[in-house]
């Protein structure tokens, strides 16, 4: 059995919630805990300055959030190779190798990048770096020659632009880059707790590091059935935000339990939050506890990304290696 | 007086022709001669790619043959830093950062852009890189702070670009980069030996390097005044390509009498030819000689770029410690 190289990566958006967490870190775990994944994940902090040169100020601070929320939720230094983008020279190298080489059209015709434009009205976007930042992604990850891209749906045109510029590479170059899969997990669906999306950007989020009274006083907020006014009205499970939480925090009995209860208006949204909260209290129990120990031993964070970095380094500077070899230059 | 400092690049096109000597290199020398300029020269074969990604085979040697001809020239790599571009990784760095706050439209509109599409016709141009090679441009000039930019005129938009994002940069992050100015000096009019703008790619080029039977066969059989059909005739001094060498290449008196001689047929044009050969071997001796040196002398050209690298590495790495200090990343 040949091991297989894993690569992701997530912007430095400081602290991460229940969202980042059952979409992305859980499924990060799962694959570092397979024999035959050799697992690397990254720090964009350079992709962060795609969208926010304009207001830096957070990025190191964030940096550090992150990653202890990482190893929080399970990420093993040991047994995964975690480190931040900027401290290895040679993507931007590749970078500007690949940007050779880079049809513009496969650019423009980006979906994410016409999608994002319009989304984020509130900054210029118009920039070259973020007309490029897929190309800066296919150096994240053929640099490490990684066989499978953790991705969520909306990040597939992405891995197929990888895809294609690893492909062209290879053609006028040499065979170096293997052809990256996109692994797709299920991701459940959790919202904020006003109902939207659960994003930073909205306030709205239950983040990993929230604890206590803090926690359960968002529980207590979230939104439930709009229909249900009153506790003698009945209720519908599978539209509320609650109840998704219970699917993924609760034993199956409780469950089935609180949906025929809800229904018949047997238990109330305060009653069912409350339980709701002693189950992720219980449920991040050790997730907590994680974070507790590196929160007080802000060192050995340190260590552990400059580990990564010396890890990740010796990679990327080896198929840099190769590939100038191939170029030519 | 405060040093300023000076840089300038060529693409490594290989073997350097007189165009390329009048227009640029002797330049390059006074500009190195002048007390107060600190002049850095570097080997663009990072540029080269953008024109050339589909054919990188000769990029290496021509590296060798470019330094040895600007060495010839009498660049001297006591007074002047010169380097090879690909080898100091901090200018891909900064290209990376520099993308990141450049405006597309900036780029889009750039005269030189559409002009080398249109020209190059038989390759595809229309790459990331392609576009984005002004914003590579302007990493490798304020890179090293410089202070001036000699170039010609067809490349003032390029140093206006430059210039633009480097104010940018100071504007969002802070005032890091002096804004360079670029020095247009007066270029002297060659032609190749057909008459046509002499260039590698027309097969028309006299190269700083021809010597002996090869040198005087391409002066022999230089265009002259078309209308200048037999010896009896008279010819025109003014549009005569063989006459602008004498301006450079022979004594005022020469070039006086060979002008009225000329003009009223004379001398002819075997005998002018002869005697232009005869000075520009002259003119070209010291040339020559440090060109039989330099290729027989193979190691010393070497540790020249060895040294000149690590002399740009030096400055490059100090400049972008104050950018990830500028941009907190």
């Amino acid at each position: 059995m040949t091991t297989k190289r894993i690569l992701s990566g997530m912007r430095p958006t400081g602290k991460l919630h229940l969202g980042n967490l059952h979409g992305a870190l859980k499924n990060w775990v799962n694959l570092q805990n397979e024999n035959n994944y050799e697992c690397f994940y990254f720090v964009a902090d350079w992709h962060a300055l795609t969208s926010d040169y304009g207001d830096t100020g957070q990025i190191l601070e964030n940096i550090t959030d992150m990653v202890i929320d990482w190893l929080s939720a399970g990420l093993d230094p040991q047994k995964s190779t975690l480190f931040v983008q900027s401290k290895i020279k040679e993507h931007a190298e590749l970078f500007l190798l690949l940007s050779m080489i880079t049809p513009l059209p496969w650019l423009e015709r980006n979906p994410t990048y016409k999608e994002m434009k319009e989304e984020l009205t509130n900054r210029d976007l118009s920039t070259f770096g973020f007309l490029g930042y897929p190309v800066l992604q296919a150096a994240d990850i053929i640099i490490y020659k990684a066989h499978g891209v953790p991705v969520g749906v909306d990040q597939l045109p992405h891995v197929e632009l990888t895809r294609e510029i690893a492909r062209r590479f290879n053609f006028l170059y040499r065979e170096i880059f293997p052809i990256p899969e996109p692994l797709i997990s299920d991701v459940p669906k959790l919202l904020g707790i006003d109902g939207r999306k659960m994003s930073k950007s909205y306030g709205n989020s239950i983040f990993i590091s929230d604890t206590g009274d803090e926690l359960s006083k968002k529980i207590m907020s979230m939104f439930t059935d709009p229909q249900r006014m009153r506790k003698t009205d009945p209720g519908r499970p599978e539209i509320c935000n609650v109840f998704s939480f219970h699917q993924l925090y609760s034993e199956e009995e409780s469950i089935k339990e609180i949906d025929v209860e809800c229904r018949r208006a047997g238990i109330g949204c305060i009653e069912c939050k409350k339980r709701l909260a002693a189950r992720i209290t219980e449920g991040l129990k050790s997730v907590h506890e994680r974070q507790e120990y590196y929160r007080s031993h802000m060192q050995e964070v340190s260590d552990i990304i400059e580990d990564g970095n010396a890890r990740a380094e010796k990679i990327a500077k080896a198929t840099l290696g190769e590939v100038r070899e191939a170029v030519k230059i």
